[in-house]
């Protein structure tokens, strides 16, 4: 990638610092400028495309699994994988450290399917000891929901110690990988994943308009008539697709060829470890140059994803958010608030179309926006190195 | 609108003569040549204007009704109407004549809740009389769901009849004007109409990946509660708007600017009546060039809609619909195919961006896909004309 124009790209738009939607390349846009007759062959083929492009993402384990995309955000396609997999009597432990798995729970209460929710705060990580404890102590807990990484935080959680508890209870694991899947390794078979979610917006760099639920055959056959909804029943979406080709339900086409253009750039960049890996040094670059400015992340550099990064609010009176904001705006950067709810903090994305010599601009606008507001230290409040601490306890 | 080039618009595609994905005019898929944040006043302000705008097209009613989009296909409103506004000890009488009204039980088997099943078969329309008479043989029945245009036909139902019975029993009245509203009238006042439904990329032509629900104030607030699903919460969704004036969950941005630029363009052609003019103008023309040719519509005259309309497939052995498909495919025009149990049917849309100049090319590639396929006479077959006289018994 060389170095965009600045202020942002085409049309002086900002960048996108943001979990998704983010900044997409302008050819994945312009790849929206026809119309497409959902019932048509064409388009039956973009879809068969699609499934089996995101399949042969998760490797080997690819035979064992299958695709299905489903119209709408994210989170329906959450609700979709808990009402689908998850039977009428079976109940979920739902592992939180944020608005992602708080919003998990609440799906199940609407469901009425029964659930026990860890919750660990705004950021504390779920760890594989507490899930083992939690499993051996309430049999009736047949599945275990994990956030791959959650952007409330930026935290990249330990998926890997979850999924080991989760097999040796015997227990079913589902993840959501929304903002993870695609720059991310995530591989279902040695996890021994029944599903995850993910969504076209995120780590693959399409615009949004649907998700897709990545699960075992045999889960997505026994998932018949579990589901509390027409619209979000993945066993029906997948039943129609594998007999017709088509979606169910007019299907967002604009955005699907976008995504398949989206899914080209993604395997001309390298894939998964490619794609990770740019992320990677977005976040370096970008953390590094904040510090150096005197910001502070809520997470240790071992709780960094490189997805989206918390940093504290400084304590100087002169900085408000809505004013940084504002500053990182009119440079050409959109910033996001932060979720916290001990400290105030901000949070910045790593991910979308941008690379090292974007981040730097951001690090400048950062700079310069301290200056317009006459911040002379971002050092944070003591409130947030103390909250910080409890990461460490 | 001037005549576009042939063999369709921009790059070549074809004409989708669908009832949606439909042909949108350039700029509508220009709109989405930039990223937007979601949380951005920028973005807010789209949001704002889109609900803003949809409340104006009803006219004098606006101040009592308010305006909620939804992300997903149109089928997913249905879905969010019906388990928003109808309460858990609530009975619906679906009022069905094809496969959007059927979709409306199955999705109401899905949430549980009570309905009674005016099933009228292809076509035939459920009428005012027979709705009076099972509201008052039922007093259980507490919401009336009727299909505005059923696509499935391309019948226009008499909702004013339907309307009228079930104000006169004191019942609730929900419509899926999905395909209807934008080009035919649709006065919620004066149909006594608690909520109905439409869609981005049907006659506000507009790309697929949102709906839209119209809903009286007060039914909105009374849905605190009722829904079956967090995606599809109307309520949830239109007290985040108001609060926040974001959507609850990621929204189809690049779908959003799309669609107000539609907006811009439905009210530069004239809005309702403007737009119901030129569709009734296409179906005119290309009714009369397809009847000329020697086809025959499943429908009286009386019951067209200028949406959609449902043609028998010729008796003559040379005609497949699969040949005369490609036939028309190879013109640059998407044809549909037919939904009718009995007698096989083909459908030719109305709707989209093109004028009579296109329907009179529509009308050239049938006369010469009927050549190409050496069938000799377009008459269907007795018993497709002993079908349509049900419709005068």
């Amino acid at each position: 990638m060389t170095v965009p124009p600045l202020p942002a790209p085409e049309f002086g738009e900002p960048y996108l610092l943001t979990p998704g939607p983010l900044t997409t390349a302008y050819s994945v846009k312009q790849a929206m400028l026809r119309d497409w007759g959902s019932w048509d062959d064409d388009f039956r083929a973009m879809t068969r495309a699609l499934r089996n492009r995101l399949l042969a993402m998760i490797g080997d384990g690819a035979p064992d699994y299958d695709c299905v995309p489903i119209q709408g955000s994210g989170s329906y396609c959450v609700e979709a994988m808990l009402g689908s997999f998850v039977p009428r009597d079976g109940k979920v432990l739902v592992l939180a450290n944020g608005a992602y798995g708080l919003r998990a729970a609440q799906t199940l209460d609407y469901l009425g399917r029964a659930y026990e929710l860890l919750n660990k705060g705004d950021y504390l990580p779920p760890r594989g000891d507490e899930v083992a404890r939690i499993l051996a102590n309430d049999p009736a807990i047949t599945h275990v929901l994990a956030i791959h990484c959650e952007t409330s935080s930026g935290i990249l959680n330990p998926v890997e110690e979850i999924a080991g508890a989760t097999q040796n209870a015997g227990r079913k694991l589902l993840i959501d990988s929304m903002s993870a899947f695609g720059a991310l390794p995530l591989d279902p078979v040695a996890l021994n994943c029944a599903a995850f979610v993910s969504s076209a917006n995120k780590c693959i760099e399409g615009v949004p308009g649907f998700g897709f639920v990545i699960a075992r055959k045999d889960e997505i056959a026994n998932a018949k008539g579990n589901s509390h909804s027409l619209a979000l029943d993945v066993h029906a979406q997948w039943a129609t697709m594998e007999k017709t080709g088509q979606w169910r339900f007019t299907p967002p086409t604009h955005t699907v060829a976008a995504f398949l253009h989206a899914l080209d750039l993604h395997e001309a960049e390298g894939g998964v470890p490619a794609r990770g890996a740019r992320y990677t040094h977005n976040r370096d670059v970008m953390v590094q140059g904040m510090r150096d400015l005197g910001f502070e992340t809520l997470l240790a550099d071992r709780w960094l994803s490189p997805i989206i990064v918390t940093f504290f609010c400084p304590a100087d009176p002169n900085f408000t958010f809505q004013g940084f904001y504002d500053a990182m705006k009119g440079r050409g950067f959109i910033i996001y608030p932060g979720k916290l709810t001990v400290v105030d903090s901000f949070r910045i994305g790593c991910i979308g179309q941008m690379d090292e010599h974007v981040m730097r601009r951001v690090v400048d606008a950062a700079r310069e926006a301290l200056q317009d507001m006459n911040v002379s230290s971002a050092a944070p409040p003591a409130a947030a190195l103390e909250e910080r601490k409890k990461l460490a306890a």
